[in-house]
């Protein structure tokens, strides 16, 4: 670093002194409905990728918006203090899930306010608050913060900001393909993760794959009523229910044939190290008013969600579904079934057996069609690196706890794409919490994370550039 | 018969010339869309009940608008030509089922149309036309014929439609206790039936009964994210495609205890009659596509659908059911189930095996809720009444070929009603077919259905009325 000799306790000043301003702009933000997997709100996706052109633009970055066949990519880049410091490439997503259902909304979700949480802290509230957009703020503000004290930034920093990471990431890939030369860095930032708790930051080293599909089963070929044709004509509720219900044993294994291959036990001590963070069954589904562990037994919930594979069916729709009733036989029904992988499970082998597997229970007069939504493969990161230990430092200076290495239950399958396309490692470190209710009604992200987060980031940028 | 010496002929001939009219007055009551089930309709159907009483005031009788906790009932006397004619009570329904799909209908559900065929033959097109709305005019427009030619009806009548058919008619025991003395006639006649074909009018002796269950499954208390919680959660998609799938075993019999109490085997003679009528499966299930039973094996599609009970899921739906994809574990998800009766099934029972064979797969910290859609045994009429006799006679007169006596899939609750709370059997005539698409989008309605079921209670009337 050339001019920061004034040390980082400047730009940690600076980012508490902008709190209240940063808040105005993630508010900006968070107020662009931006749902990726929605047509109808393409042209919000659009919008908050210009609103972070234009912020970045701002901070000095060579800001730009890339189109896809979907929604645009975001990308911008930063010099450091010199050619030769380190170059890391920054990524978060700038769309939201879905909002419905809507009436459990406690207010608009795209009207972010600060609120008092449960428990007395703030809290930010709104879709996107935690899951993506505060988090992805968390490293702008840092940006600020080095500009405004600095007037540089203490690394070469390339940013990309996606709009498309809640519905498959379509585009991804081929953009990375086509860009790879100005993307690839020494490594990537990625903050779409969480805290262990409130007072503990956390680097994710491992993180379950995701494959999604869509089946559509098909019998009569129009809606019947189900006093003329009842039992008689084939139901595909029925055809359906058995194939989902098919999909897990009594002991809530998946029977797919196959679905384990590449699914290696997780090492006793780290298993070890997960027993001693102390969550049990009761304490993790507890907060959700469940109590009981559904997946395979006798494993711990730590171990179901971090280190297991699942398959989880997220939606299911078919026949008469408003008020009332209506005595139909539905000429169609369909499921939207994703599976969680770890260790080195094909996506592309699930996916073909799960298809086989529906096949097989399809009466020779009824049809099965499947439509793909995304795949990835898990991904386990390497303990030891040299940068990860930067950051865990980084990350316990700023905290009341040490920063603890944890696994991830989620998808992100940006790092895989790193990984393979760009040869390039990720650093996974956000600043979401278990309670954040991200996907869900009432989405929030707690103010010191949003706070904190920047500082975080602060540091780690820092302590990436020391030699 | 007093002023009637000129006989059925010109009644018949006058009901040819009025076919055009009678069209006009059908479209009327097929353009309110009085969707009974769904409360945004509640209007519509009073609409469609006032439209009745006016028109039967209109003919002389003495029509009344009846206010129930629900949608209206329209009743209606005519007196015959002595106090001492036989004394029938005509039932219909005015209410129809919702519309969805809706982008499947070929032209708007309530803007009725004469169009062609796909034989050639004209067709009525619209939401309700066979069922019911357009068969019960058959029987008004009967009753216009008799009174413009000879100025009055050849029995007494009495006239009952209701608006609550399609969606489990819960105003309708309480009042026919209500209103017995003022109801009950020496026999109902009930037009909510087909023909055995499009030449073969046909009786009704056998109906199966209803029963309707909504069963909701709730997990978590919130919308779970799947990457976070899935394989330790509880999903209750899941958990009720589970109880879904357990419903049938492998050979399609239905797995609740004790249901198949009451069942009897038909006997081999009825069994032998329908085997003669010569509607193999594939020609049944052909009609939609489909070629192969899906109920208990070794059954033929006639027992199958006359004369076994059978367990149909009508509608599920959980999680996201949107466009695109969301990795969610939803809090809740349900199923509308229902239930065909037949023998001596008792309703309540039935329910209750039902509650408690789904309770049995519910997980301890998941809940489930069930909410009641009606219920009504399945009744079967005595093959050898006179009345039955004579209306068979009449229909054999009108069609091209004699009318049989079948057996029916479909529930017509107010039968039982009839029998348990008026002390009165039924004469089930209807004019509909097979593939009328009735609950379906494009129902429509033959026109020959509807000008020779006008015919045909012309003719009825006049054989009931002969002592």
């Amino acid at each position: 670093m050339q001019n920061v000799n004034g040390g980082l306790a400047p730009v940690l000043e600076r980012i508490d002194e902008n709190l209240a301003d940063s808040l105005v702009r993630v508010f900006e933000l968070v107020r662009i409905p931006s749902i990726s997997t929605d047509p109808a709100y393409a042209g919000d996706c659009r919008k908050a990728a210009e609103w972070l052109v234009a912020q970045l633009d701002l901070l000095g970055f060579d800001a730009s918006l890339r189109d896809t066949p979907g929604h645009p990519m975001v990308v911008a880049h930063h010099d450091g203090p010199s050619p030769d410091a380190p170059h890391v490439l920054f990524y978060g997503h700038y769309d939201v899930q879905p909002v419905d259902p809507l009436d459990e909304w406690e207010s608009d979700p795209f009207d972010p306010k600060v609120k008092d949480g449960p428990d007395g802290s703030k809290i930010i509230t709104g879709r996107g608050t935690a899951d993506d957009k505060g988090q992805l703020m968390t490293f702008v503000e840092a940006c600020r913060a080095w500009k405004e004290v600095y007037g540089e930034l203490p690394c070469r920093v390339t940013i990309l900001f996606e709009g498309e990471e809640e519905s498959g990431s379509p585009s991804l890939k081929p953009f990375l393909r086509a860009n790879a030369e100005e993307l690839k860095a020494d490594f990537a930032l990625v903050c779409d993760t969480g805290m262990w708790d409130a007072d503990t930051p956390a680097i994710s080293t491992g993180l379950r794959g995701l494959v999604g599909e869509e089946v559509t089963v098909e019998a009569a070929d129009r809606d019947l009523h189900s006093g003329y044709f009842g039992g008689a004509a084939a139901n595909p509720i029925h055809i359906l229910a058995r194939a989902l219900a098919d999909l897990h044993d009594e002991n809530g294994a998946v029977t797919i044939p196959h679905f384990y291959d590449g699914v290696e036990e997780t090492p006793a001590d780290v298993l070890k190290q997960w027993e001693s963070l102390g969550l049990t069954a009761e304490k993790f589904l507890g907060e959700v008013g469940l109590s009981i562990p559904s997946g395979e037994k006798g494993r711990s919930v730590l171990e179901l969600t971090w280190a297991r594979p699942t398959a989880e069916v997220n939606g299911v729709v078919g026949g008469y579904t408003g008020e009332g009733f209506k005595t139909v036989i539905p000429a169609k029904a369909s499921a939207k079934v994703s599976f969680r992988l770890v260790g080195k499970q094909d996506p592309e082998a699930i996916r073909r057996n799960f298809r086989d597997f529906v096949r097989a229970r399809i009466p020779a007069d009824c049809k099965v069609s499947f439509e793909e939504h995304g795949g990835s493969p898990g991904i386990q990161l390497p303990y030891d690196s040299p940068v990860l230990q930067k950051a865990k430092q980084a990350l316990s200076d700023e905290w009341p706890n040490p920063a603890v290495m944890i696994g991830m239950g989620g998808s992100i399958p940006v790092v895989g794409d790193f990984q393979d396309l760009l040869g390039m490692d990720s650093v996974l470190v956000g600043f979401g919490l278990a309670d954040d209710r991200i996907h869900s009604p009432n989405e929030k992200y707690a103010l010191k994370s949003y706070h904190k987060g920047q500082r975080s980031w602060a540091r780690i940028m820092a302590a990436l550039a020391a030699r």
